[in-house]
This record gives C-alpha cells, structure tokens and sequence, in this order.
C-alpha cells in the first residue's frame, strides 16, 4: 500500500442523492477540508449502478466503475464511504474494507442494526475507523455529541423524532387536515418519502436508529427485536385534531429509557404535550432530547434527512477519522473503548415504564355509556385525566369519546383498550396511543 | 516531569460550585472516565481561598493550597482546571500553566473573550490543549458542535440565548406579571443571578461569549468592543405583554451574522416570534441555533449554567485532551489549524443587517396623533407593520402606542426613534427593540 501522508483517498460507493452531495462539498471547498483536518481529501474512484447518467453536479475527474470490489479492494484508498444502503453486498463490502485496513464511514443505519457488532468486532481487530453520524437523524451529530460531548454522563433517558417522512406526515395532516394517504402522495412527490414507504411509516427506520443510540447510550447490544415497534398508519385525522383540542401534538416518537429491570426502547405515535419542545419540531425535521445526569436536559433539532445535511455529517466523519487516527477506535459503538466495563443491562421486551394513554372509540349515543365506560376502567384500576364525549362529532346515532388515563402500564393499557373494545355499544376499533 | 502514561494528574484552581461538581463527578464515576478517557483522572492539588471551608460532597484525599503558583508551577500537573474566573490572575495563571507545558482546561469566558488570542497563541507554540466548553453556553457542547459536527459546513448565521441570567427574569417577568426588580431579587436568591447582577443584565457576559463564538465561526481576532451591546434593564412588563398580543416573546439574544460587509454582532433584546423554537427556551435555559451551509438550520438548547452541566463540559474537555493528546491543538479557536486561510472577514461596528422594529410610546390622547406619528415614519421612509394604539391602557390623557415596523436597518430605526421622541405629545421615552 503506497499512502501519502497528506492525502486522504476515498473511494465512494454510490453516488445518489448523499454521495453526490460529498462529492459535491469536497470539490467546491478543497482548502476548507484540507485546513480543517490537515489532509488533501481526494475522491480517488467510485462505484455506480449507471456509469453513464449524467451528473452534472460534481466533477468526473477520477474513475468510475460498476464493481463495488474495485474500491474495498483497491490498495490505494484509505478511506471508503459506503452510501449505496441496504443490507446486501453492503455488509459484505464494509467488511471486506474492513478486512483490508480500510477506515469505513457509511450512512446506513439498516446495515448497523442488523451487523453492527459483527462490523465493530473486525474494526477493533483491524484497528480501523467505522463513522456512522450520518445513519442517526442526519445532520445532526448526535453521535459525536453522545460519544464525546456527554462523555461524563450518564444518559437516562432519550426521546427523538427520527424519521422525518413520518414527521412530515403527520404535520401535514394537521396543516392541510388532509387524511393519510394524501399527504404521503404529496410526500412521496417531494422527496419526504420513499416509493415504498414501508420502512419510514412503519417505524422500522426509526427502530434501527434508535438500535443504534441505545447501543451507544446504555453499552447494550444492538437487538433490534427487542424493540416495541409501532407505525403511524393507524393515525387518523381525527386523532390529531382531538389531540390539538386537549394540547397535544401526535408525534412518532423514539424512545430509550431505563427502568427498574433494564433498559425499554420503543417507536411509536405518542402525543406530546404543546408545552414540549419536541412538539415545536415540525415538517420533516428530527429531534433528539438526551437526559444526563450531569447535564440534565439536552435537545437537538436539525434536518433529519436530505443531500446536506447528510453529507455534512459523513465529511465530519471523515475530518474525524484523520484528526483521531492514532487513537484506537475500538468499539465505537459503545463509546469508544474495549475497557469500559460491560454493561449488566438488559433490553426488556416488556414496556413497564407508566405513562397516560389516550383512546379513542366511537360508542353507541344512548343513555349510560360513559358511565359503563368509566366503570370498565375503574375495574381496571385506571384512573382516568379526562373524558369527553364530543357532542358536535355525533353522527347520526354514534358519538366519539375520548379518554385520557392516569398513568398506567403497556399490560393495563393493552388489557384496558381490549376490556372497551368489548364493550356493547362501542363500534369501531378503539384507537390508543402513548401520551408522553 | 515524572508524568505517568496511564494516569493524568489534574491541578484544580478554585473549588467552588464548578470546580465541586468536576471533582465530584470524577470521585464518584472513576472507573467510567477510565474507560471512556483510557486514563484514571486524578486530582492531585487544588488551589481553594479558604482551606477551613468544609466541602461535604467531595472526598478532600489530595492536598490543598492557597497559593495559586502551587498548582501551575508543580511538574506532577499534567492539566490545570482554571475555575475562579475574572481576568487576574487567571489570565497569569494559565499562562504560567501553558509556559510551564500543562494542558488547561478552562471555564472563563471574560478570560477568553479578552485575552484568548493571547492565550492561544501561546497554547500554539508550546503544543498544549486549551478547552473551554464551558465558557459558551454551559452544558451545551456547542464548541465542540462548531469544531467538529459542523467541520464540513460555513456558518452563516447565529442566534442564542446564552445568558441564563436574562432569560430567568424575562420568563419570570412574564410568568409572574412581575415587574424586573421583583425578579431579579427571586433569581438571586435562587442562585440564578449573581449578587452583583451587573455582567449578566448589562448583556456583557452575553458579548463575552459572543465574541467567543464569533471567532470560531469566521475565523476572526476577538473583538469585544465591535459588538452591539444592551441589556435588559430597559424591558418593562409592558412591553413583554404587548409583545405577547402581537405573537412574540422578548428574549435576550446574541446575534452574529455575515452581512455584505463583514461580520455582524450584537446582543440585545428582541422579540421572538411565538412559531419560532427559540421563543419555547425558558427560565435559565440556553439554547444556540447555527445555519450551515450544508446543514442547514440546527439548534441546541440545555442548561447555560450550574454545577452538574458546567461539570459535564469540563469533564469532556478533560477527557478530550487525553484522546486527542498526539494532534496539535494549535489555535483551537480557529476550528482546529493553523494552515486554514485567514478569513478575510471583520467584524463591523455598524448595524447594517436589516429587520423589523419595535416601538412603544406613550402619546397624548388627542385626535390626529395617529396620524402624525405614521407621516413622521413616512418621512423616514420606514414601511408599518402594524400600530396599534391600546384603547384598554389609556390613562387620564395618555395612550400607549405601539409600532412594528417592516424590515430597516439599525440607523434608520435610530433616527426614527429621536423623531418620535422629539414630537409634540410624546411623553415616555421611545422604547425601541429588534424583531427577530
């Protein structure tokens, strides 16, 4: 291997929407990164699927090819940036980098849910740099933040929006009071959403993220199975706007605490108090609130998603990956160490951390409902924060009803929404979501 | 120097309410810092004015002195902690500390903010670690934002709330429909403002870490008499209520920003739109919001002062200064290196970016006054949002006016200012604030 001192080669793996991006930033400030990390940061060779579309964007001074082994596997290159997603080849191409002595950055989070400890365990081994701020909430650089700027904390508890497509959703909803699918059209059209939405809008994204946060927060595996996982498809319109009536935003929230016997992790619709900075978070940006114990409260909000601020956090990767070089980045993904002592806790699958829950059912309009409601939750041993029977959404003989609980357990609440949906006189399903 | 690899010997100056909270923070977590730092951080000596002073909440197992020199003079002191503030004799110590080879860590914006080129440029030469994470913002880890997350973007834009002090009274103010005497006594009795209040309400401590600030963002000399600085004692109840009718919150902001001639700054009190997140950051919160160019808009909000979040920027200081021991440090106000390009940016004293304006008088209640005070803005070519003249405050022969003007620029809203103040029938002074 012939490596300069003062050149950093990079070789590129897909060059969409972020590779393109990084490309881009690179060879419109080369000074920039050159004063800033100390090395000239040459794209030295890409891989694309079409090797003929145009991209006028970027400058086409170094090679392209359509085999992604000519870069993992080319003894020039110090550095490669993984940006083509997915799980397959892009496992097998970080490893064989890896493999190869090669510092990886990659913005793919599905990849490090699901491969994480076995990437990380051959980085340790080959001594190599795997920078992964751009796979968590884009340009926000939670990572370094979590890794580095909180290092004496101990992290408590994180809530995040950490999918911008279902964030853009529901805020859409409520500022067009459009249903669902409509807005996902229009996501769809503006490039908030994928052509298959399925990941984003079913929560999925957001729990590879939050996989890999709580890895790195709480020194836990990553076990994305262990994750309660719930999409924003059952959010009706009705939802929101009951929600707005009582001071609430409905927001698909991310969440990681420790409780008596672990740690929780879950995403899910929740609705978040208007007093509450994460409910200010709207459109397709992402938050992140961390609680330390030091520190207390830390929020973040920035774009989630997108060209730049994706490429701003992979270039702060790589700037990072020569600044630190000589450290041993063993195990970055548990705060950078093999010496910290393991962790002895848990994910627990069981969500035993209590919060109020709001349900909404449509009920017979007859004389006695709400009573025999109240006495079903009252069996239940939930307390209840309100109930309101909404007279001016009364149909014909049906009437909504809304009931917001005291905080009670997923176990209550799951038992609680099966005891009304029961019920005589209760018709549709019975919505219930978290309020956090 | 008999230095250990394995061990940095920490020398703390001054153990108060920050220099408590690190001490204690590093007793009672050592083998987390271990781990994450991959050396034991030790406190070998610490500097107090009263050693008779009983220190409950840390285990006083290293000795003490009362002599300042003791501590940046001793070989075993591999890192300085400067927590007693002001400027002499910190500036001297930590130059001492510097000369004599030792990394420093430091808390003291007003130190920086006037002799940090100085300072860093000694840190150049002798090759030492300077961090002060704790001077901006308190537990926000924004230098290392600016440094590191944001390495691959240019900064445009900043806006802060980075004095917990003013942002105290104007939340009680509001919270408490109380007037600003009445609040400060409160803050100060709570520990949120200092007993002589004079820095923090005069918005200087605000400058100071502006100035801060601005120097790592454009890569400018720190020039803390070009900055535009007002306090908030001139922001009455009135004005927080009216400010509230028309859709806003006043905060106490810091502002830098490129404009066509240079670089902008000043502090000072505005109104903040209600939509805008920075209008939700309350009590002694800070929150500082950046534009990249690449990231776009990111903001940041967290505790600005006290000992757990002070504590947890030194802290990761500290341990920067381990991780990053073999790169040089040079001119770590300036992102990092010495070789990047002198900005050919200046701060100019003159305030010649552009926003809407607030005034608040107090008019005879005669007909046609109106009238005379929207031609005296025509005459200044000063387009109106908006006056309104509150019929609910008059009094006697008197009557609040209010006007928020469109976009102008800081020299035509002066001069409009002194016509109004110099019209028949105006009685108060104009009060006259920046529109976000």
């Amino acid at each position: 291997m012939s490596k300069s001192k003062d050149i950093l080669n990079v070789g590129v793996l897909g060059l969409g929407t972020v590779g393109g991006g990084v490309v881009s930033a690179l060879q419109s400030s080369p000074e920039l990164f050159e004063s800033r990390s100390g090395k000239h940061i040459k794209v030295v060779a890409a891989c694309v699927r079409n090797p003929n579309k145009n991209r006028s964007a970027i400058a086409m001074n170094f090679p392209i090819t359509s085999n992604p082994f000519d870069i993992v596997e080319d003894p020039k290159i110090d550095l490669v940036l993984e940006l083509i997603g997915g799980v397959e080849p892009a496992r097998r191409l970080v490893l064989t980098a890896l493999n190869n002595g090669k510092n990886v950055v990659t913005a793919n989070k599905a990849l490090l849910a699901v491969h994480g400890e076995e990437i990380f365990r051959l980085a340790a081994e080959k001594n190599c740099f795997v920078g992964y701020e751009a796979a968590v909430a884009g340009g926000i650089p939670i990572i370094k933040v979590i890794r580095e700027g909180l290092v004496a904390n101990k992290i408590t508890k994180l809530h995040g929006i950490i999918n911008g497509t279902c964030n853009y959703i529901l805020t859409g909803m409520e500022k067009h009071q459009s249903a669902f699918d409509d807005i996902l059209i229009e996501a769809q059209q503006k490039g908030f959403a994928e052509e298959d939405p399925s990941f984003d809008i079913g929560g999925i994204d957001a729990a590879h993220k939050l996989t890999i946060l709580a890895s790195l927060l709480f020194k836990i595996p990553l076990e994305l199975d262990k994750i309660s996982v719930v999409g924003i498809a059952d959010v009706e319109l009705e939802d929101i706007n009951y929600a707005k009536k009582l001071g609430y935003k409905i927001k698909h929230l991310a969440v990681a605490e420790k409780s008596e016997n672990g740690v929780e992790l879950r995403v899910g619709p929740a609705l978040v108090p208007e007093t509450d900075m994460l409910s200010k978070v709207d459109e397709e940006m992402n938050a992140i609130r961390l609680e330390g114990n030091l520190l207390g409260p830390l929020l973040m909000s920035g774009a989630g998603a997108g060209a730049g601020p994706t490429a701003s956090s992979v270039l702060s990767d790589i700037v990072d990956s020569i600044r630190n070089s000589k450290l041993e980045w063993a195990s970055v993904i548990t705060n950078n160490s093999d010496n910290e002592p393991s962790s002895d806790l848990v994910i627990t699958a069981e969500q035993t951390i209590a919060s109020a829950f709001y349900y909404r059912l449509v009920a017979s309009n007859e004389p006695g409902m709400l009573a025999s409601i109240t006495n079903i939750l009252a069996a239940n041993n939930i307390s209840i924060e309100a109930v309101i029977q909404d007279e001016e959404g009364k149909k014909a003989d049906r009437v909504p009803i809304l009931i917001v609980t005291e905080k009670i357990k997923q176990r209550q609440a799951d038992a609680t929404r099966l005891a009304l949906s029961e019920m005589p006189g209760i018709f549709s399903p019975v919505k219930q979501f978290r309020v956090k």
